[in-house]
């Protein structure tokens, strides 16, 4: 059994390909039954397409495997939290999990007086916080030089 | 000059396009300069994932015929209310205006208690709301039998 460190970790390096990429720098994976099934980065940028976010692809990309567009026995690890459009797809995908690394203060869902998920998904937050803050803090120094 | 019901109906033929293929009948069109830029129809079930809305469909659809994320010149018609998701992919895109036909009450993102859309886009709806309403009843009616 991996732990969600393990497994949030795996979202870490996808946004470390982000960042290389010079998009901003958001991972996530997909896990299903102890097995990452989807893993995706923010690609906003290279697709000129401002719905590329991680999660976003990291759904498509899960029902893909799956075969189904249900991802309820799922869990998402994504190192920031949701925005609202992600929080909507999740909602829509009836996710059984999502832990989220650092939290987003300007655009987070959790900013919402209403709940934007499935009433059914439990939610973790925190796990590696300090890396995904960090690689993002990094981002946006780089960014402004 | 093209009439505001003139793209409605555009974005009709995409949901009559959806109903025939027993996919949620709902259509979307992407108007810039006067001009249609992108057509969706909602894909859920052909492409098993609950992120292919109609709306989404089209933002993307329409990033790609302008080369840029931004469709801040555009305006989206679609024939049902946008739900979250959608609203919070439109925030993103900062569309200049967004027609929508029916409202839906259960999962239109204007339930929420505060603005999930950009602050500079205009909203208009109620344009060809009954044609799109009686095509969605159609549909579920015939879902049920």
């Amino acid at each position: 059994m991996y732990t969600d460190a393990y497994f949030m970790n795996e979202a870490l390096k996808q946004a470390k390909i982000a960042f290389k990429e010079n998009e901003i720098p958001v991972g996530a994976v997909v896990v299903c039954r102890n097995k990452v099934i989807a893993r995706a980065y923010n690609q906003t940028e290279r697709l000129t397409d401002v719905t590329a976010h991680a999660e976003m692809l990291a759904i498509t990309s899960a029902a893909n495997a799956l075969g189904a567009k249900y991802l309820t026995e799922c869990k998402l690890y994504v190192t920031l939290e949701p925005c609202n459009m992600c929080a909507g797809a999740l909602f829509w995908s009836q996710i059984g999990e999502i832990h989220f690394g650092a939290t987003d203060p300007k655009r987070g869902y959790s900013n919402n007086p209403v709940n934007l998920l499935h009433p059914k998904t439990k939610v973790f937050k925190g796990v590696m916080a300090q890396e995904a803050k960090d690689l993002l803090d990094l981002f946006f120094k780089k960014l402004r030089n």
